[in-house]
């Protein structure tokens, strides 16, 4: 299953929010449902929405009729900045809209029609290299995983959040594969439950062994003995190797250090803010009070409560043990490796 | 609102899982009607089911017509036996039924009528002792918290988990009584949401101001300096202070110790269990699957999934700035100073 797919000058967006009750489509003929889309995180993962981006660009372009160039150019740029804006944390989004804007920029000639082709076969790119990013991620990071272990996730690091195999769950594809004889324990990640909705629906399909269990079980299962490493995906990395990543990653990583676990973060360079010196640089989106005060639709808390929903933290550079990316393993000191594999 | 309420000689019970959407009371009259409300979790927290499980020996006990005493006696123990094992984890359960046995036993009359009135008597006895004992708690605590606090807690340790004001939050609303302008995260808990459902409850009914989050975000909030103590209640305590509690809670101790906060354990000595000398004594009970991959009845996760549903997990008590009880304040070593409080 695509987790987005272009067909005859449409993108289709599998709604993960449906999942894994119904696996439905949804057809974007214009950018503005791509942006719908993104915001309700129908699309999500930061590979993804990135992907999900440059393809709503293009369908922006398509639409427009611009008198000339010049005029296509400052509408397209427009629509780059309501296709940004959608979600603030993941900064694949914005880099895969400056990869794009870079190719209307650089375009020499004064036919449109044939940039607008042009922008699409950038999208086509993005889409491609994110697939082969996933597949170099899960090489790099299957070595890192022993023979017998038990690997636990947070929220959706999976094909659902990228176009290829996923980020962490990439790597725990690539060690199923290699026949290491893993299993996996999935955080059900609240308040969108990415974990027992997406996760476990992925591994099931795979075969692979996973077992659910409520965010807050994560310490008591390390106390028991039960997990050997941790992965998770990234939704912005700063230059320093901190990393921000959905909400309850940074108490993951704290419990992993108390009990001397690894932590790795499975991530393509794209990933990496290098504008951003820290994780305090990076913006944390707030979602809707609703996500946490309903659960599957229903009123769980009494009417009017204040509610705290930030939907990322940020897991400081000490607690992660190595970041696994598209171009090598990083270690620390990241604001070292990092810049090394980035060719800074 | 009662937790639960003895009139015309039945047990009627809050039933907790309704709230806060419906305040409805189960009616019991039969002991196995209580056995049922303290499985399913309508009556729920360590001190409100060791009472509710005295009143059910006094139903059991009034529906037995014994040809003698004797009778009257292995019956009840029967009953005692079927009352205990409704749930493994919080010892008050088994205090309360030890205390209603030695009642029965050291009862010299043959007169079994005036033997269950006895009974009766006992139950109130524990239902009014848990009440002052709820008082007593609040006091000795509330020195701990300083003005303008934010507390952190988790579950719900309230008046609906015993007879009073509550352990947890009993001394938050000792401290919010003393005028000392404090302020309450609540863990949402899952998976059965009794923080959601019923510590923002009582605190919105209280006006207290309560911000809630799910389980995953309290490391987040103690990251950027929103929180500055935790408290909890307990639902079994080792002789060396190692605390049972709501699973989440050992999470939250190691956040706590992270950033360098108080974690204060909130209990009635009938909570200590002089005959474990260690949390790895504590019997942690295990819960349905659908716990985690249903909600409300609706299915979030996939069909056959496997699921972890630990009820409990157990914080060691190196972890524990302070265990808060009804006799006063226990600090480390707690072996002696618990052993000391209970004149030991």
């Amino acid at each position: 299953m695509e987790t987005m797919r272009w067909v005859d000058g449409c993108l289709e967006i599998l709604d993960q929010t449906l999942l894994p009750g119904k696996a439905e489509y949804i057809k974007c003929e214009q950018y503005t449902t791509v942006c719908d889309a993104i915001c309700r995180l129908s699309v999500r993962g930061a590979p993804a929405i990135g992907a999900a981006a440059a393809y709503g660009l293009v369908l922006g372009a398509a639409a427009l009729k611009p008198a000339g160039k010049d005029e296509f150019i400052a509408a397209v740029e427009q629509i780059a900045r309501n296709l940004s804006v959608t979600r603030p944390t993941a900064v694949n989004l914005q880099w895969a809209l400056d990869r794009m804007l870079r190719v209307l920029h650089n375009y020499t000639s004064g036919n449109v029609e044939d940039l607008k082709e042009t922008l699409l076969r950038e999208a086509h790119a993005i889409y491609a290299e994110d697939l082969e990013s996933n597949r170099r991620m899960g090489e790099f990071g299957e070595k890192l995983v022993p023979t017998n272990a038990a690997i636990l996730t947070h929220c959706n690091a999976g094909a659902l959040a990228t176009a290829g195999i996923g980020t962490a769950l990439g790597v725990i594809r690539a060690a199923h594969q290699a026949g290491k004889n893993i299993s996996v324990y999935a955080d059900e990640t609240r308040p969108l439950l990415q974990g027992a909705r997406l996760t476990t629906w992925e591994m099931v399909q795979e075969k692979i062994p996973v077992t659910l269990l409520t965010d807050n079980m994560a310490g008591y299962l390390m106390a028991c003995g039960k997990v050997d490493l941790v992965i998770v995906g990234a939704d912005r990395i700063a230059a320093n190797g901190d990393v921000a990543n959905k909400i309850g990653t940074y108490g993951v990583a704290v419990l992993a250090k108390e009990h001397g676990l690894p932590f790795y973060v499975a991530a393509p360079m794209s990933t990496i803010d290098f504008n951003i010196a820290s994780g305090q640089g990076i913006p944390i989106e707030n979602r809707d009070d609703r996500e946490v005060t309903c659960f599957a639709g229903q009123q769980v808390a009494p009417e009017g409560v204040k509610v705290w929903n930030p939907a990322f933290d940020v897991t400081p550079a000490h607690l992660v043990t190595a970041i696994i990316t598209d171009r090598g393993v990083a270690r620390p000191p990241y604001t070292e490796t990092l810049a090394a594999l980035a060719g800074r």
